[in-house]
């Protein structure tokens, strides 16, 4: 099976349980429908398709790893929606459809965002099949890895950096926990899921830690080769805002190169689980490779 | 004892806590200055002190009683602060004090808040000599509470209704969500972390049902006879806006009545319990006399 039929096989059940883990709770109507705007804005389900593809590494756990993947992405997508608003990015165009706020206000929109954020903890205590040790383990590392100390600690540092030239392990550190963090969880907690040995989880940690930088650095990079149609979102904004950024501080040429020693990183991790790593290593190049 | 004997014995090892939960994790400098402004602000702590008087009542499990307190005054705390931001409430005075997003700006205060919301479920996630069932249903409840199904979806209705005048049920069903939900998990979390029975959980859920509606028919009383230095914020705001509330609905005696009613409910429910439970008798005409 390549990353494409994987992708095909799993998607529908996602976005199935994603949307039935909003569509069933009992909440005034409009909010819903601010939460699941968004979710069903068209992402691309990096996250949870990776906490599915780590378990398929282990042919383990698939009906958890969905409702896994599902937490994650709302917490993504929370994160999306507050990003997106006035008072932070102030973007009118995500995935290219207007942003949640643009649709619903701001009021609504941020507590759309704080809904989804408190409903991924939820969603993680009442999962079926799981002992509560390992739900435990899994709501302390994603309130680790979406909070202070991880993805909003990480925005934080972001907008701190926006007025003055950070250095290169300053901009990695932004991103280790802007973006980092959040990939991350959705590959260890595959891992946990799994029952992956301490070994494989630590190679999975690592594939992680370099596929979250390359991420970043793509996504600098389609920044500016992009184009606002591709993107779904408008291109040259880093550019224009003078933003730190890896080809402003390495060069476009160096940016790539740097990109491709993630890689190699990423794909060398893989290398010390004895299994079959296609999907992960075929993931690890899309990455790489995408154009949006 | 009394009910000021208690928080006074309480109340410093409450702060001790909660501020050292915030101040021990690793993240950036001033999202933790906003965090940590927000939550030593001045707060009344009725929800931990909750947490507490119930954890009291059955002599049991103290010094987990201060985490699970703690992690609902973040929620609270959290949700206070986003209240304010100018696309919501658009208040620049809490307490007495310049709000969040006066000091650190509305993208740091939005920060703040999420930060807090994802770190209360950590908080409980990491706590120590319970066991990982009891933080499992903490959870699932404190989720509930604070989210889409609680004190987020009570928000919304809030916002909703104030363009339109509700029905004594629809103003009921805000505040049972808005601040009755989060009332009720402190409450319900003591007999959690205390064993209490069914039949004294069930009591206690009873007198936070009452206790909840009772607090949030004082607090529009305020409004009315409360004077903006008593309360720490702007008094008369829900007459000027023409808000939908108790006295509006029922005028200024028929609200008086009203919480009365719900402080002999909440009484009532207390006698189910075949204990001491003095203080939460106290504590129940502590909420229908307080000035602020």
């Amino acid at each position: 099976m390549n990353l494409k039929q994987f992708i095909d096989e799993n998607l529908p059940k996602l976005d199935e349980v994603l949307y039935e883990l909003v569509r069933t709770i009992k909440a005034p109507a409009q909010l819903k429908e601010s939460m699941l705007y968004s979710l069903e804005a068209g992402g691309k389900r990096i996250r949870p398709l990776f906490v599915l593809a780590v378990c398929d590494l282990f042919h383990n756990k698939k009906n958890e790893a969905y409702v896994v993947g599902a937490a994650v992405e709302m917490i993504h997508t929370y994160s999306l929606i507050h990003d997106d608003l006035p008072s932070m990015d102030n973007d009118d165009m995500r995935r290219g459809k207007p942003t949640n706020h643009v649709i619903f206000g701001d009021a609504l929109a941020t507590l759309a965002g704080d809904a989804l954020n408190t409903l991924s903890f939820g969603v993680l205590a009442r999962m079926e099949n799981v002992s509560s040790e390992k739900k435990i383990e899994l709501i302390n590392l994603l309130s680790v890895a979406a909070g202070a100390e991880g993805m909003v600690g990480g925005q934080v540092l972001d907008i701190d950096g926006e007025n003055r030239s950070l250095s290169l392990p300053e901009l990695e550190n932004v991103h280790i926990n802007k973006t980092g963090a959040l990939l991350r969880f959705s590959i260890e907690s595959g891992a946990i899921l799994s029952d992956a040995t301490t070994e494989e989880r630590s190679a999975l940690v690592e594939y992680a830690h370099h596929i979250g930088l390359a991420f970043q650095i793509q996504d600098d990079i389609l920044d500016i080769v992009g184009t606002t149609e591709e993107l779904g979102k408008t291109a040259g904004k880093d550019v224009e805002s003078h933003k730190s950024t890896y080809p402003a501080l390495l060069t476009l040429e160096g940016a790539k190169q740097k990109l491709e020693e993630h890689y190699d990183y990423a794909i060398t991790a893989l290398r010390k689980i004895d299994k079959n790593t296609a999907i992960l290593e075929e993931f690890a190049q899309y990455i790489v490779k995408r154009h949006n």
